[in-house]
């Protein structure tokens, strides 16, 4: 379990920084808003980054505290920092698609290029910490980890529910490319000036 | 604690065939999406409320478990449900501004009576955790519960990234008015026929 403890902590103090530079970003959308639908689509994506960060402050020092002194695979502390990690894989997985979601209405404006660096780094850290958990679910049977797993994970879900370039671990430039070039003809493009 | 949990209970059951319900009416609306941005939009939500709902089906048992044998306020365990407690907390908050976001797009659709009776339940039941979740802070002090906090709830924020209805104990009738009657004039008027 440790092993893994210093790859977490930096994928952690990345993406707190990652959440700082997205609500920078969001943060005039959502003062300047034209109306209420507006306003309420950037504050809610806003407001489910700041708890995450919350989270991730209370996360850190007990990483840090048990690479210090190792806890007790048997004792509860160690299950409960396990689903703790496993929500924040979900997180990560979760901060990918608002990523996503802002890369339609951020295109061709100052920003996209940060978000874009945004959403490479928090892939790679999505597919790294994705890796961790599965490790950690394999040494540690019994353990139930479940609720960190996304719609594009589950087995028993059909894909009418699913994007695909979430449910494989993709090439880099494939995934880069795919945001980059989205589709002609969004009915939803009236997104992309906000 | 012990005499929060029957109403918790309710409230997370209740809530739990509300995300079901949901599920259900934006399942087609991501099959049948035009385009990329709309399929990962509704995508993104459906994802949010189903890992609600996974943990919630973590959570019940837990809570029916404590109501038959009292856990004891100075271990662990005790404290990790009322930190899922407080997580959860937040989730209805969560799926209060889900159901407020889907009201501009079901506006004059068949759906939009059903939206709006989960959008009362889901008020009153967040209202109702939220005290509850006080109470639990003021019993037992020195647990770490703010991350169960959402952005219109804190101190520190200014009012110019809150949404107001979310602030206040707010009158059942006031909200379901300002939710009825929706701005005209909308730029991201395009989403409502989603």
């Amino acid at each position: 379990m440790e092993n893994v403890f210093p790859g977490l902590q930096k994928i952690l103090e990345s993406t707190r920084q990652g959440i700082h530079d997205f609500m920078g970003i969001i943060t005039p959308v959502i003062e300047n808003s034209k109306d209420d639908h507006e306003r309420l689509y950037w504050h809610h994506i806003y407001e489910e980054e700041e708890h995450r960060l919350d989270r991730i402050n209370i996360l850190l020092p007990k990483i840090e505290a048990a690479l210090k002194e190792p806890l007790d695979p048997n004792q509860g502390e160690f299950i409960r920092l396990l689903q703790d990690i496993s929500l924040e894989k979900f997180g990560l997985h979760n901060f990918l698609e608002h990523l996503d979601l802002s890369l339609f209405s951020f295109k061709d404006t100052e920003h996209e290029e940060a978000i874009q660096g945004m959403r490479n780094m928090t892939d790679a850290d999505y597919q790294e910490i994705k890796q961790m958990v599965q490790d950690l679910n394999d040494d540690y049977e019994g353990i139930n980890l479940s609720a960190g797993t996304p719609t594009d994970e589950k087995e028993h879900v059909t894909g009418n529910l699913k994007i695909d370039k979430y449910q494989r671990n993709s090439n880099q430039k494939e995934l880069e490319s795919s945001a980059r070039v989205p589709k002609r003809g969004l009915t939803v493009g009236s997104l992309k000036n906000i």
